[in-house]
């Protein structure tokens, strides 16, 4: 039993107002795996050039991350550049060198098709649907998205929406999809959309989490040094969906409320480590017992 | 025993972008004395002029709220109006006439000067200070203040600082005061300035509460439909120390965090029913079975 998690592979050049590093392993799909990798094996589907670093690669493989589906083709990796400014909450992208990942087609090899919890990581939702339907029996399914594909892929997005569990998405992408300036109306209006449940990620200002008549405010972890907020969303979904696959039961019926609950404060644990540092510098040193005490200062502070 | 309570008396002209109405019982005295009024006895103090409609004195005068600290002088009423845009968290203040508030000093009645809880509402730093040293032997003690006095009365807040148990603040407020993006950090920097207790207001992304090695992160309750955000800041404050008042034991030694954790959520449930509502309107006719209905609802949303 597996995660499975589609999205982008990157290096990543990141600039903060204190700080400037280049060649960084980046990209939706790197976060989420490692952050997952925390409670649950994933099925990684992404695609690198050859350019990619072996050390990067050595270093997903040492986690419980199944590389089948990490497609290595000539030419160069995704690469991104970008800067944060003011209260790091602002971000401005400097540079984008999509190269192989222009032409990903992510298709899955057999041992993937069977993994019954997935996460559609920030990609085309055309992707993100084509990767679905390679998956036998899927029991849930989380997508995350963009303003870019709620801008120019409307249509493929919301026949999408239809067929996960649940969106992930944050603030502004929220009133995008929504027209709504609520958030409590967009949340509500997403749901109508499709999917069962809803994450708005509001950064710094913690998530709320929708479901059919439940809701639930997250806090964020209380940080006051945040080195590079890069990948925070996805450590996040990573993490939720990683824990959310570790406690529940193979055989239940449904995926209660609770679970749910428990796996978003998992997430915003993952997300509040991976921002202490760049790339995913923090998460290689973390440890369980690091998640555990975190936790529990967290339910301290929220409750 | 009462809570001593100080601030501006108006008569607000408020736009929203669905409605406009006129004449409304408004200033931050106003708000946080009813507020305050569904716990615990409080002692008014402030100013109007001798237009100040009789209806309002009398609702006032019908709850737990003594009005003879509550001057009447020859002149208007200050009056306040305001526009609320987009999604209701940007106000412009469209006029101001200070009035009869221009020349307020604040004496207090013998009676009121042994009050053990006091809440300095949002006036100038000077004035809440000759409030406060007309008081016995205040038990505690918050202020609550604005970005004007920060920047035009920055060494008298300062001072006052230094004698209050507790400042509530909104984020723009706590980076202007303190010249920290990071609102975990804006929070220890004012802790070190005086008050033990800090508490950043952030509206709909709720407010957090820094005591010694302790922090809570309290969610806004979630609202669908807001009216009229006036005064929520001011009801949460006297939400806060009405319900703080009646929990704490007359003679016991100290606050305790816990005590104030629970004040917040009290606080942040009677500012969520008074923007409801125009005005007082919602909080005039609510009842103490809704608000403990909804303490349970919020206690289910956020922990």
């Amino acid at each position: 039993m597996s995660v499975l998690i589609v999205g982008s592979v990157a290096l990543d050049h990141v600039k903060t107002p204190a700080e400037e590093k280049e060649n960084l392993l980046g990209g939706s799909a790197s976060y989420a795996s490692v952050a997952a990798s925390f409670f649950y094996p994933v099925n990684f589907v992404g695609i690198v050039g050859t350019d990619f670093p072996v050390e990067h690669r050595q270093f997903l493989a040492s986690r419980l991350i199944n590389l089948e589906g990490l497609q290595v083709v000539e030419g160069k990796t995704f690469r991104w550049s970008g800067e944060y400014l003011d209260n790091m909450n602002y971000r401005e992208t400097l540079s984008v060198e999509l190269n192989v990942f222009q032409n990903f087609t992510p298709t899955l090899p057999p041992s993937y098709r069977s993994s019954p919890y997935v996460l559609l990581g920030n990609i085309a939702p055309t992707l993100q649907r084509h990767v679905l339907d390679q998956i036998d029996s899927p029991r849930f399914v989380i997508a995350d998205t963009m303003n870019l594909w709620i801008e120019t892929s409307r249509k493929e997005l919301l026949e999408l929406l239809k067929c996960v569990n649940m969106l992930i998405l944050n603030e502004s992408e929220a009133r995008l999809l929504t027209g709504s300036a609520n958030l409590i109306t967009a949340g509500r209006l997403i749901r109508a959309l499709g999917p069962q449940f809803v994450i708005i990620n509001k950064g710094e200002h913690g998530s709320l989490l929708f479901g059919e008549n439940a809701f639930f405010s997250c806090p964020a972890y209380p940080l006051e040094e945040i080195r590079d907020p890069t990948g925070a969303g996805d450590s996040f979904a990573g993490g939720l969906i990683g824990y959310l696959a570790s406690i529940i039961a193979e055989k239940s019926d449904a995926i209660t409320f609770d679970q749910l609950r428990s796996a978003v404060v998992y997430g915003t644990l993952l997300a509040s480590f991976n921002v202490e540092s760049f790339s995913i510098e923090r998460l290689r040193v973390l440890t369980h017992t690091d998640i555990e005490k975190r936790y529990h200062l967290f339910r301290l502070i929220s409750s």
